[in-house]
Order: C-alpha cells, then sequence, then structure tokens
C-alpha cells in the first residue's frame, strides 16, 4: 500500500494548550471523583498497605528460578565455585522478600477483617523458612515434571529447551511454590503468584489444588485446575482441560465455600485437549485414557479409554 | 542429571570480529530493506505519527485502576487525608495521557485517511473530560461486577482477593473504559486498550459490545465477545465462552461492517465453559442456562437450561 | 463498601528484625539447597553460558517489528528522509543481537551435547545475514496475511488497526520469523521466540510448521499449530483450533521424533472455533470448510463443508 502525501498532514496539531475552561471542569471532575469513593457500592481500600504487587510477584517468580533450576535463569554464567556464592545471596534476599509479602498479605486480612493479631511478621519469617527448606524437594519434584515431559513429548528436542521455554513448565512451578504457602494458610498471596502464571501462560492452577509428581501439562492454554482437584501422579493433560465444579446454585458460593468440588484424578490417566471433567465427586480411575472434548460429569473406572462417539458430521 | 565437564568447554567463543566482507553484505542488505519500502505490497506508516504504544496504554490502565479501585493499586498507603492529593494527581495526569492518545488516534486516522479536520487537538480533552466525569459511574458498576463475582465464586476468598488477582474483573474493568471511548467514535485506542487485557488475560472482549452490570467472567481464557453482542445484567460466562458471528461469505467483511453479527444474552443467563452462541439475531432468553460446550446459532426462549445430549461415550 | 476504622490499624508492624536464630536457620538451609544441586534427579545448568533470555527475544521481536512494519512501532516518527538512517541503524542492531543470540544457541547445544565444534561464532552472523536478506520477502507475506484479515473481518476498521492491534498478525509475524531460523537448523531460540508469542496472545505456532501467504488467526486464544503441520495458502482459522498429533503411545515419544505427526489443510480451507485436527496423514482438501468443535482423525475430501450435526439439546 504505497503511502500518499498530503499537505493537510503538515498543518494539524494535537497538543494543544489546555483551556482555563477545562481546567476548571477538570478540577469539579476530581472533586467528584474523590468524594465519590465514600460511595457504598464502591470497594476503596483506604488505611491498609497495598498487598503484594504483581511486580514483586515476578521478582520473587525470577529469584525462585534461579534457585530451583541453577545456572538455567541467571543472568551470568554459573561455574562450579561461584555457584555457591551466587545460590546464596539469591537465597537470602528470596529470604527478605518472601517474609515481608507474606507478613504483608497475612497483616492485611488481619486489619482488613478486624482478626486477632497473629504476629504476622515473626509468621512471615517461619513462613518463609519453611518454604526455603522445602527447596531441594520441589526440584525433585519439578525433575520428574521435565522428565515426564520430555518422554511424552516427540517435539521436545532436550531437556534444557523444555526447562527454557515450556509454558507448562513454568506453570507448574509456580503452582507447586503456591501450593505451599497455600497449605500453610497465607492469604492472597499464592492466588497473586498462580494468577501471574496464569497471565503469562494461560495455565489456570488454584494454589490450593493437590498434585502429584510427574505431571505435565502440554501447550496449556485454556486449562483450569479447580481448588479442591486432587490430582495423582504421572498425569498428562493436554490444551483446554477444564478440571471444574459442578454449576453453583445462585448465590450458593458461600455454602460451598471449603467443600470438595473439583474432580478426583488418579495416577497415570492421561487428558486429551478440550476435555471438561465437573464434580467433587467424580473420580476418573488409574490409567485411564480420556479423549479430547469429552464432557465428563461421573466417575470413570480404571483401566478406561472414553471417547466421544464420533458425531455424525455433515457433509455439503 | 549431573553435569559431566569437558575441556571443549573451555574452547571456543562466539563474540568473533565480523569480518569486512559481512559488514558489506550487512549495508547491501539495509538497502535492499529500505528500497523494498517502496513495494506496492508492503504496508508502511511513513509520514504519520505512530499511534499509542502497548506501553502507552499500559500506564493508561495502571492509573485507571488507581482511581477506580482506590488504595488497591496504588505504591504507596492510602488515608483520608492523602487520598484527596494522590487522587487529585492521578486524575489530572490520567487527563494529559488520555486527551494526547485520543488526540493522536483521531488526528492519525485524519491524516491517514484524508478526512476533514475534526479539530482533533480540543476533541481529544474534550472526550478526556468526558471520560473522567463517568468514573464514579464506572466504578459502581465495576463493584457490581466485583460482588457478583465473589457471590458465585466459592473459591473466592474476599472481596480484595478478586480485585487484586481475578482476571476477569481487570478484563472487564478495561472494557467498561474501552467502550466509553468506542461510543465517543474514538478510533484505534479502545481496541488498542482491550487487546492489552486480551494479551494479560486470554479475555477478548471488543469495545463496541454492549454489557449491562453485575457482568461476572470466571477464569476466561479464550472469551471472546464479538464487537455487536449485547449482554443484560447478571450474566456470568466461563472460560472458552464465544459470542460471536456467524460464518462470514468470502470477501463478505465489508458487505457487513456495522450490522449486528453478534447474540443478544438477556438477564440472568449463565453460559458455562465452551459455550459458543453465534449469530446477531440469536436471542438467549433471560434466566436460561447454557451448558457447558453447547454450539447454539439458534435464539432461545427465556428459563430454558440447554445442555448437551450426553454424546455417547465409547468405553474401551 | 464503606470502609471502618480500627485501632488495631495503627499497632502492629510487618518489617521485623531478623533474630539470629532464623539466621543461622537460613544459613543451613541455603547450604542444604546448593548441595542438593548434586542430585542427581534434579536439572542443573552449572558451566554453561545461560540462552537467550526471554528478555531478549522481547528486543529482537521489537527490533523486527520496527523492520517489517516501517513506521507502526518506531518510538518517533518517519518521514522519508529519516527512514533510511532510522531503518539502516535498526538493521544493524538487530544484526549484532541475532548473530549472538544465534551463535550462543548453537554454542549451548554444542557444548551441553558434546557436538563437534561447528563454529558458532561465523555460522551465527551468516545465520542472521540470511534471515536479514529474507526481510523483503517476509514482508510482502505478512502483507498477505493482513490483506486476508481485513477481507474476513467486518470488526477491523483499518490496515493499520491491524497492524497495531491484532494478536493474530503479531503471532505469524513471530512464527514467519521463527520457522527461517528453525529451517536453517539454529536450536533452542526459535522457540524462545514463538513461545514468547505464545505467552502474548495465547496462539502457540511451532516453528517448525509450515505455512503459506495470506493466512489468518482471528482471536486466536489457544489455537495450537504442531510441528509438522502443512498448511497452504488463503487459509483462515479462529480461536481455540487444534491442529495436533494423535495420541502418543506411552514412553513413544522418541520414537516419533521428525515424523510427520501433524494435519495437512490445503489452500483456501476455513476452519471455525475449537475445532480439532489430528494426525500426520489427516488431509483438508481444498477449499473445505470445517465447522466448529468438529473433531476430525481422517482425511477429508476437497470442496466439502464438514459440521457436527447439532447435538441434541435438553431443554429443561
Amino acid at each position: 500500500m504505497k503511502d500518499d502525501f498530503t499537505e493537510s498532514k503538515i498543518s494539524c496539531k494535537t497538543e494543544v494548550e489546555t483551556s482555563s475552561a477545562h481546567r476548571s471542569q477538570l478540577a469539579d471532575i476530581a472533586e467528584k471523583i474523590i468524594k465519590s469513593c465514600d460511595d457504598t457500592e464502591c470497594y476503596i481500600h483506604i488505611d491498609y498497605d497495598p498487598i503484594p504487587s504483581n511486580a514483586t510477584a515476578v521478582e520473587i517468580i525470577n529469584r525462585l528460578k534461579e534457585i530451583l533450576f541453577p545456572g538455567y535463569f541467571n543472568r551470568e554464567k554459573l561455574d562450579p565455585v561461584n555457584l555457591k556464592y551466587s545460590m546464596g545471596q539469591s537465597v537470602s534476599v528470596l529470604f527478605d522478600m518472601l517474609s515481608l509479602q507474606i507478613s504483608n498479605s497475612i497483616r492485611h486480612d488481619c486489619l482488613r477483617y478486624n482478626l486477632e493479631c497473629s504476629d504476622c511478621g515473626e509468621r512471615g519469617q517461619k513462613a518463609a523458612l519453611e518454604l526455603l527448606a522445602k527447596i531441594p524437594f520441589i526440584r525433585k519434584t519439578l525433575g520428574t515434571d521435565v522428565s515426564a515431559t520430555f518422554e511424552g513429548d516427540p517435539a521436545a528436542k532436550s531437556y534444557d529447551e523444555i526447562i527454557f521455554s515450556y509454558p507448562g513448565i513454568f506453570a507448574v512451578m509456580v503452582y507447586r511454590v503456591a501450593n505451599l504457602l497455600y497449605k500453610m494458610d497465607i492469604p492472597l498471596f499464592p492466588r497473586v503468584l498462580t494468577e501471574h502464571a496464569h497471565s503469562v501462560t494461560g495455565i489456570d492452577i488454584h494454589p490450593g489444588a493437590n498434585i502429584g509428581e510427574s505431571f505435565v501439562i502440554d501447550h496449556g492454554t485454556g486449562v483450569v485446575i479447580g481448588e479442591t482437584t486432587k490430582i495423582g501422579n504421572n498425569v498428562r493433560i493436554y490444551q483446554g482441560v477444564t478440571l471444574g465444579a459442578l454449576s453453583v446454585p445462585p448465590g450458593g458460593g458461600e455454602k460451598l465455600k471449603g467443600k470438595k468440588r473439583h474432580p478426583t484424578i488418579e495416577d497415570d490417566v492421561t487428558i486429551y485437549s478440550g476435555a471438561t471433567i465437573l464434580g467433587g465427586d467424580t473420580v476418573i480411575g488409574a490409567r485411564s485414557v480420556i479423549g479430547g472434548n469429552v464432557w465428563i460429569t461421573e466417575s470413570i473406572p480404571p483401566d478406561t479409554t472414553v471417547i466421544i462417539e464420533n458425531p455424525k458430521l455433515i457433509y455439503r
């Protein structure tokens, strides 16, 4: 599309002076905006420290990557000598960031809902230490996830390619950390972590879900794994799979809080793209294979392959 | 996977000098690249100011968040005293950013398509004021979205968690602002805003869509809401729902511009994950429930529950 | 939700001193974390330079945008005069960035897997030149993608809107570049590029896929196009479409590497949202239309429209 010149192009300007009329209009509007903060319909958060920003979550996740996959995501090359220092440094920085963010999250809810003081400063440090102490364990579990991903994916050229670039590994890494914080009853922060991973990968894993070893999510966009889902070992799921809750009765949200609402997936199950499995009593038996786009709300026995009966296709 | 040393590791270098041969080759290539800008098949944008970058959109959206959810996304804690100043400051910064970006968008199309001058500088400021004047109203509407989200989601621990971390609220907030700009006939910029939200959340709401109060999108990845969609109050949709157009006849894009091509969803409707509803004449009657993965191209009467007949599953 | 004050708000602090007990605990934990790097189950990457970070990929993609769509994404306005210099500058910066990242990727695998030295420094520059020499060609092909997008989309207001804001164009642009690098046998880096686009758009195109001119992806979230997919000219696909492989036999990943595992889509085919087409021998004949949510594992003759037989809906 060749570009033709037009004189007008030189003529006009966008950066015009703001007239005093506009300025005073703006002042009135600002007033109204401030006043309207008092409206009871509007959500405000005055006099509380803001909780972990997405930016903080990103920083913490980047540090976690450096510690969980040594040498993969460091800015500078690691050798056996500087590893010790670099890693030690990352760990102590991470400790400070984690303690503070965890404390802030606890404190936020404590003040916001007038709970009894739970000594959030101290609790934050304890929780951070507890999490860091589990790093070697998380690292091993992630190792099983990487191996399982490689074995099942003909397109994977190397383990490194998976660690460097596969969104499934990133989402599962963030989940495994968030899940530990969730189990320590840390409010807000675990969800902020998993929602960041959701934003980056399109994979939405609730921190409360319970997921075993050698877990693989391939491609992953659109995957949803609900809060009370239980997943065994060696489970493999593809893009667009929902492990969700049955429909919520109008206004029934409250009643269901805490109840098991999402399915149980036993060991060695494979679930193909777009399959939807719903309900807290739904159990997919070990070694079963769930075909693509299948919609399941009842339990499936072990060693079963379930596929949709090819819908009659109409050719014209 | 223990790491084994190899001598080779020390040997080679990647940062080699660029030979003069390569340098002159590069010069020729650059020449060709520049020349090829004249090819009529290629889209160029010379002599026009670039329009709002994604970076600008992000800045504007961040300011909007501070004003629409006071205290939630501010860097520093707000108290009843500094609220007034901080908010006033955000409003005037936002005014300047909005005016300029809106003017640039108008001016861009004016020059690009040789339209009559519509006094874009002035119009930008008027539009920015008009938008800001509606902030209290947008805030109330978003309040209804937050409440509705909380009531329907057993996994939601608090209203704050929803505002801090739910992608659905973010996407709907950006849409509600973009929609007002769209209704003022601002070109380009509204879509830049919603595409940023689409990128962050996987939720693709066209700024032209018409959406009522207490609107909930849960999880949301893969949701598509087309330009001429009409959605009533208290509507709830889940991930992967498409409210789209029927197939476009080859090259028929032009003819259909402006026509209603997307469905109408009446009040109190729930649409479960993966459902697809197509066509401008398709109306989903009030209080109806559309089950997951349903594919609908015709109207559904009010108070109807539509679910797919469980496809016969084949067990092996 | 009006906000009520509580004394407690002033009381507590989150930033508490770290007790020496905690400090020494932290030291022990750091020790264990470092030691555990020797575990054979854990993936480490010591003594190798880290490969292209996502940040580098973003920089390179931004430069590519400036060169492939002249004037659209430049920070400052281009005129026919400065075009020459600005473009020349971008090309040489891009050359340096590309050469280094390509060399690093080659070198990484060379050291990591003890391959024979393939003169990565030199190869990186050659590959970068080869890629840049193809820019005019890529630009023309992208031009056909933009035109086809406009013609088929009634919501598109202008070509510029598509280039500025459509995720499909962005994902296809990144793919077209990554594909050229993939064909030059560059490891790792092509996938890093496409995974960035996947993260931004929800569109997952493997760099190995083979895609013709005038290719359109509308909305796009959830689209997956596998490594050995072949797509002709004038093909149009919508969100949630999977062009994938049939199920991988347990541990069968290795055997299938390199084999054609993904479908072939001939010219002028349209595939609507949520359709899934699987298998290396599956061919969708020219000018066929595949309806939404269709699940296909066998070839479809040319000029065929395939739609799901409307599943019986149950009304209650």
